[in-house]
């Protein structure tokens, strides 16, 4: 990974710079939240969390960035000394990668001197924003696909090299089983994906010779792609020859994909024709602008499928392409080492924001692994059980309520201490499996594509207590 | 840049393995184009060929990838070796940057080994439709603006770093004057833009004092946000006060700026309120979650605005966030060097493609600046007058017509000829103002954001007649 300490937005250099002069021993706290869930959905599924650890690892400026900085005739000299000589000096904790996770709850939370935090801010969104809005839309794309293998294929149309890469590193981790992507398959360990593309059933004189010549190179990974000139006509007769010519001499096809016209017919007319030529074992592929809807209703329409290729819907999550977290402040110290509590109002409430340094629990029915709520708590709260909490959502009704009888999970765990790495850093077929089995603990409801049940994320008592102390202490 | 040559389908290094073995020394040809504009505009503005063309003149791979890709145990030693010493030995040709296009007009043109071309389609795809989508957005954003600056705020919410650092290019290119992102900034030579954010005011004990502290360390770049607890009650009082500080003490101050609320009437309460203390040249600047459609009715509203930061929506270009160009093959030689060439039949008429070698001419009413068609013709072609021509889309009647009186510009031009640079790979205001310039040339009609007129775009008869025969020739 490159070094992306400059992909800051101008305004954290300049308060960077007034923090330097104004205050300069003071320790911030920032938490990164989101309001709202992309498509409406229930839940995000965090992700970019690797990427964050190695950039923040790595956070440092060379000369150029030094100069080009100087140049703007904004900085102190002792802020960019500073730079210069950065040292990452900060306490990351997070919830790992995977999870479900819901609006308010804090993903992740930094701690360390407050002109270090503000730096971070643009960075640490840019990655957990793009990531966790992939991993949540192939979350629901392979729900919708059930237990059929869904691939990632968007990398034409993702935005720009590292939406493609990082792109199907998320995709993996909401539940992609591979990619066509080479380098995002070299890097995060994904099996790659893919067959041939229509230009090379065109750069023969026909579609028999291309097929013939494709499985001479490839016996054992015979996909071929049977819509260049027509599906029924041409594309499987042709191919079924070739799969014939395989099978005489001891290999085993592999499959077909379709990538144009009314997929549940041509897919029923291709199985019917592999059937009978005595390849039911051959799978069939759909791709071509499909998501979760256009795969939920082939299926339900019962298209005789076995994999999709999910291109440019899942790589940009184009129905909901922005997951909007925000980094915002949550404590700032007094200068003695003691850490003030934070808000921020604005003009509507729903921006409330939650302060101090905060933990969030899974609660379950005691005993069982089954999740009914999420809490968020003071970081220093010992959960009482009953535990008396209120609606996390400042635009819901106040009203107190006890909850009785639950185990509580935390949530988030250490990550940085300074750049001493505290946690593990899964790889991403290992995250997938956590995130399943968070997945798998929670109401089923909540899974839903369409109109999801809400799942309850409170505060406690005291947390909200104090909240409303600083809503007082400005007049509101 | 790093080297991206790994950012390639699976399909690609299959196919080009699968080359390498059955048309080794055949050439190919292939085309980028796009069929849909983004947001049902009439016109893309490309953009992306600046990194395009350092994509293709470092195109390597090391031990590493070579080794990675001999461990998927699909390629030939020969292959594994023609790629370890990978020589980029293509022709280039495309329309410039900033230049508005149209469906179906091949932006880029690339002719070069079979093999070596169809192992570019991905990565070229991902840099042109990512930029391309990117620098049509900003234009409508900034159409919407009228002459007011638009600052590019996206960088927290692009999908992964280098949509925020091409995207901010890209935004430049497309009409935007700044960007919030400092790496962009740093690399592409472009005014860096931004103020501070809620935490800075909320770091400090009240909004006077970090209001103050600002003014200190920044006298002469007082922008001030206003909306961290009450616009009108105390942001701008509180800025207002610190500006007479500033003016009292031989400094001008520039600007506030409103993230929240009913940005119509924050700005006129705050212009009036500024008015009154007589800082009528104080600037507005709006910003939080804009499109061009809020944009032009916050003006139509009469909303004193001076500024807009654009974010999310810019970014990812949100109400539209996929431009679908493709990468066809249009020709392949016959193994003598003779061209052969082809076409893509697939079930929907739409998809049909142009075959051979071809340019793209804008043509002008004769003895003046004023455009009024395109027309894709043969390379070989020479444009008569009067000239026979249909239209592009397959979709349409097809009826000759005859086209009289006009000057013809060719839009494509040499790029590259192997790694030696034909053209010049201009700045980004540059090609800010080449975009500008052509954009003027169109019928003001085809600006329009919603129901734009569209503009002809024709194909010669004798490409017609090609694509015809090749028809035939399938059976069609």
């Amino acid at each position: 990974m490159d070094n992306l300490s400059m992909l800051t937005d101008l305004y954290e250099f300049s308060m960077a710079n007034g923090y330097r002069q104004a205050l300069e021993n003071e320790e911030g706290v920032f938490d990164v939240f989101f309001r709202k869930v992309p498509d409406k959905g229930s839940f995000v599924i965090c992700a970019g969390l690797q990427q964050v650890v190695q950039a923040l690892q790595n956070f440092r400026f060379d000369q150029s960035d030094i100069d080009y900085l100087r140049s703007l005739k904004l900085f102190k000299e002792n802020f960019l000394d500073y730079l210069s000589k950065f040292q990452f000096n900060c306490q990351v904790a997070a919830i790992p990668e995977g999870t479900p996770v819901f609006p308010r709850e804090p993903l992740l939370t930094i701690r360390g001197p407050l002109l270090q935090t503000q730096l971070f801010e643009t960075l640490v969104l840019n990655l957990l924003n793009h990531q966790s809005l992939i991993a949540t839309k192939a979350r629901r794309i392979t729900y919708a696909a059930g237990n059929r293998p869904v691939m990632e294929f968007g990398a034409r149309r993702a935005q720009g090299p590292s939406s493609a890469t990082y792109g199907a590193r998320a995709a993996v981790i909401g539940g992609c089983t591979s990619t066509s992507n080479v380098l995002a398959a070299k890097e995060f360990g994904i099996p790659s994906a893919g067959t041939m593309a229509h230009a090379w059933v065109e750069a023969f004189p026909d579609e028999l010779t291309a097929f013939e010549k494709w499985a001479e190179v490839y016996p054992d990974n015979a996909a071929l792609l049977v819509d260049t000139y027509d599906v029924l006509k041409s594309g499987v007769p042709n191919a079924i020859k070739v799969f014939k010519q395989l099978k005489a001499s001891g290999h085993q096809p592999v499959g077909i994909r379709i990538d144009s016209g009314d997929i549940t017919q041509l897919a029923r007319g291709a199985r019917q024709m592999l059937d009978d030529a005595g390849f039911s074992d051959v799978k069939i592929t759909a791709s071509n602008a499909l998501d979760e809807h256009v795969v939920m209703s082939l299926l339900n329409e019962g298209a005789p499928l076995d994999n999709f290729g999910i291109g440019e819907n899942l790589i940009t999550s184009a129905s909901s392409p922005v997951l909007s977290g925000v980094y915002k402040l949550a404590a700032v110290s007094d200068g003695q080492g003691n850490l003030i509590p934070k808000i921020k109002v604005s003009a509507s409430r729903e921006k409330l924001t939650l302060p101090g340094l905060k933990q969030v629990y899974r609660l379950y029915h005691k005993g069982t692994k089954k999740a009914f709520a999420d809490v968020i708590a003071l970081k220093d709260e010992k959960l009482s059980d009953p535990l008396d909490v209120v609606k996390a959502n400042p635009l819901a009704t106040k009203r107190d309520q006890l909850i009785r009888d639950f185990d509580a999970v935390a949530l988030q765990e250490p990550v940085l201490d300074g750049k001493k790495l505290k946690a593990d850093l899964p790889d991403v077929f290992t995250i997938q499996k956590h995130g399943k089995q968070m997945l798998s603990e929670l109401p089923s409801a909540t899974e839903r594509l369409t109109n999801p049940d809400e799942f309850p994320v409170y505060v406690t008592h005291r947390l909200d207590q104090m909240q409303e102390k600083l809503l007082e202490k400005q007049g509101k």
